[in-house]
């Protein structure tokens, strides 16, 4: 079995809860999709319960896609807790390079809270590497520089995993860089892709320790999933159904079949 | 006609309005439950008009999935505005065992307001009846207990009805015991199931003052409405979607052929 | 090309960024609505950054459906930088006429926001317009009025455009009239209908400076979308993603062939 087909039963055997802080927009998807994937969502945001929730999980996926300062703390609790029980921390900074207070209370998390993946879309990973771009809402725009470099450097400087999403999704924690080919423009056509994907990194990250590994593994499931779904759809309704349905049903030999991930 | 395919009928012809304060996770599957049974969801939950909207709904309908303090502040004022006019309230326990902010607020409006229904998962109304259990997130634990005897005991003590949902719900006032045997395992695939049943409960009760019978027969129409949806679905997309529009076209003959209900 | 097809392209080249400050039960749904039309969504509620968001974005809808004293603050922010831009504002004045809250909060966006675009349905509109009638919720009452002519009134009086939907849908700015009699009945089915069309409007908007012309449009393009979509749908769920679907396939011929849209 190749292993991501084999990260995947682990996920499924194992069924961890990933406990989520997330935005109004996705977290009716981000708790549907980790429930498709065989693994079980929750999300509790109240400052007075986010650490306790988050040590009864297996992972904590931050989304700052609708922030508030209160949320913000809220995620610094439960975040603490998570480093404190050692399970994974995946913060995807939604909009980072958009609005001051994004950078701002990215920076405060990513200063408070041991992240141990951060993931974006190019222009939200450049900006919290330093350089000066800015995000459209939250769309990526182009960034004029090697991705590949940055998100390595950047995994080196902050010792933690760096996901940079895309039409090529870049998974490094600053020695491996995992390139993962699969998915579909489908994908980019529905809203909550990306914080999805976020999601199932997170029920990954709680059964494989090599994080870099556990990523790449599931940014390939997700897309080969997409890839299935996008086959009788007609549109981004129907689309959205089918990728559920073929996350659900995924098999390991459609993993094995369907893999495009090369590690550099 | 069946007293449940009647109360169906009730349902579609009276559209009775059916306030929610709940969670931000199922907020919009339980609008859509709702509206594809016939009848109307409204969602307001400001402090400063929880009450009022109450007054112009038939049902309150209250889940702390995603709760804070000042959320559960709503749900009082709403509670005490629906006691006040007389119209059922029902709890959804989410998550009650899991952390102590939600087991302290479940007592708060247990005891601050008139809760006619109670309705959870075997560990959430386990905790709540003073069982020393945990709730792993919001999903439930293996309870060492005889539930239809404890839900029975507790809903005596409480003057209430309790429902416990699960492969066979237990619906009880204390005197009558109603399990429900309908439903299918995909229901258990997909987030929302549980919120959306105490909406539909909300709808039935809206419309049958006897109580314990309304959340009988709602969880027994909710349980066909899955079966139908299943029928040709490939995973959990197609279901969700397969689901509402079985529920939508639900027919009497539908609710009469495939109703298993049953009354100790 | 008819005007409406052409908005349309207009709306699919230049992709504008629609910010939204929104209700949290069809959230999804507007910024999934926004993505299947073409154009790109947002949504930032935080006070301390929703004017920063509104500079980056090319229209701003505004919806009261789950209203709080805070969100209100952040809409007049966002509505002040986006005045201050002289990008469209549409406010969709969900459940006006249900509670005081309501009342009192759309007659302080109305006072402090230059709101371009009035959006509701008949017992909304009346009611922000001054008669005395009362919203179910979040449902149309019949209103003892001609609504043309009480639309008409109102644009004049408050110099902006004023849309009234429901079977037919009315659009005026005082002197031109638009009668859409696009649509189908299924629509009025889900939940979300109307929070959409806002959607849809800002979108067109964002590309037509005429906004009685690009209102209009919105209207004919989304109703002719549901026609479509609900060809082959079986009941509410199907139709969701069909009318997702047929609204994202929408071709030029099918807006010419379908659009029912008079000038008065």
């Amino acid at each position: 079995m190749s292993e991501t087909a084999e990260i995947l039963e682990r996920v499924r055997e194992k069924k961890p809860l990933v406990h989520h802080i997330t935005n109004w927009v996705t977290i009716y998807d981000c708790a549907n999709i980790v429930r498709a994937l065989g693994a079980l969502p929750v999300m509790a945001h109240a400052e007075e319960e986010a650490a306790d929730m988050t040590l009864i999980a297996s992972a904590l996926v931050l989304n700052i896609g609708t922030l508030t300062p209160g949320l913000i703390e809220a995620m610094k609790l439960a975040g603490k807790a998570a480093n404190a029980k050692n399970i994974p921390v995946v913060l995807d900074a939604v909009g980072a390079g958009a609005t001051k207070l994004r950078d701002d209370k990215c920076a405060e998390l990513l200063k408070e809270v041991g992240i141990d993946i951060v993931k974006g879309n190019a222009s939200e990973i450049a900006k919290l590497a330093g350089m000066d771009v800015y995000t459209r809402g939250v769309e990526s725009t182009k960034v004029e520089a090697d991705m590949k470099e940055l998100a390595r450097k950047f995994a080196s400087h902050r010792e933690s995993v760096v996901v940079i999403t895309g039409k090529q999704d870049i998974v490094t924690d600053g020695n491996s860089v995992y390139l993962c080919n699969n998915g579909h423009d489908m994908m980019s056509k529905i809203v909550g892709t990306g914080c999805m994907s976020a999601s199932v990194i997170g029920a990954f990250a709680a059964v494989e320790r090599d994080y870099a590994k556990a990523a790449a593994a599931a940014l390939a499931v997700f897309g080969i999933a997409g890839e299935l779904g996008a086959k009788d759809s007609a549109g981004p309704g129907t689309f959205k159904q089918n990728f559920y349905d073929a996350l659900y049903n995924l098999g390991k030999q459609d993993v094995e079949k369907l893999e495009r991930l090369e590690k550099l």
